[in-house]
């Protein structure tokens, strides 16, 4: 529960993911692909237990963005959280805008919370809860 | 050992400190001024472990670059490593760009060895070692 890890996106994953495991010695610990044209590389450093995501989206991907946008390059950081919804309402109610609308979305067998708000610089703050599915 | 935090530069320290510590539950663990108009801020997620460092530098700094230059949000990623020179070298001599040539410096009583490479897409990875002064 909380602060999951920091998001960066990448122009090359093989490049990236090539630098990072053989040039810096972090491990591979997932490979995702939730929506189609995204491709999602976890790196975990088995020692301080710190996690990067590499964040690769095909041009013609919904979350696809020209490379060199202001603040592209980190992606998010990621919390999980208790109950991101509560959490969502009370940074929004706080001032924080909402940079993805909290939504609802199941993924194998587990209910996920998920939006995101934007931190004072404009940096994408992600909030996710999980609850198994009934049934 | 590896991979020791994500930093992310800010425009106001106060605002992103009261947003990742109220709003995100973080703790601040750590507050330095290491040179001239530099501050840093390191956060810690007292459940996951994980850290981020807020980085604030003032007009006059040597560090300064102005707000949306592209990749300054994420400052850097820094690996304390066992030996910075030697994977320095290696990182170079693999085709990694020089972000900050390596330079060997003390802060209280430890002699610390750092420098920048640049990762894949211009990302600045930091390599640190630190050994106890002698006498």
């Amino acid at each position: 529960m909380g602060l999951a890890y920091t998001s960066i996106r990448v122009k090359d994953m093989g490049k990236s993911v090539r630098f990072y495991t053989r040039g810096m010695g972090l491990k591979v610990v997932g490979k995702r692909s939730p929506i189609p044209g995204e491709e999602i590389v976890s790196l975990e450093d088995k020692s301080t237990k710190q996690r990067i995501n590499l964040m690769w989206y095909s041009r013609g991907c919904r979350m696809y963005a020209p490379w060199k946008q202001d603040g592209v390059e980190l992606d998010h950081l990621m919390f999980v959280v208790k109950d991101a919804k509560r959490q969502y309402k009370a940074l929004v109610s706080a001032g924080a805008p909402v940079a993805m609308e909290l939504h609802d979305f199941e993924r194998e067998g587990t209910k996920i919370s998920m939006g995101f708000v934007k931190d004072p610089n404009g940096i994408w703050v992600g909030l996710r809860s999980e609850s198994k599915s009934r049934g």
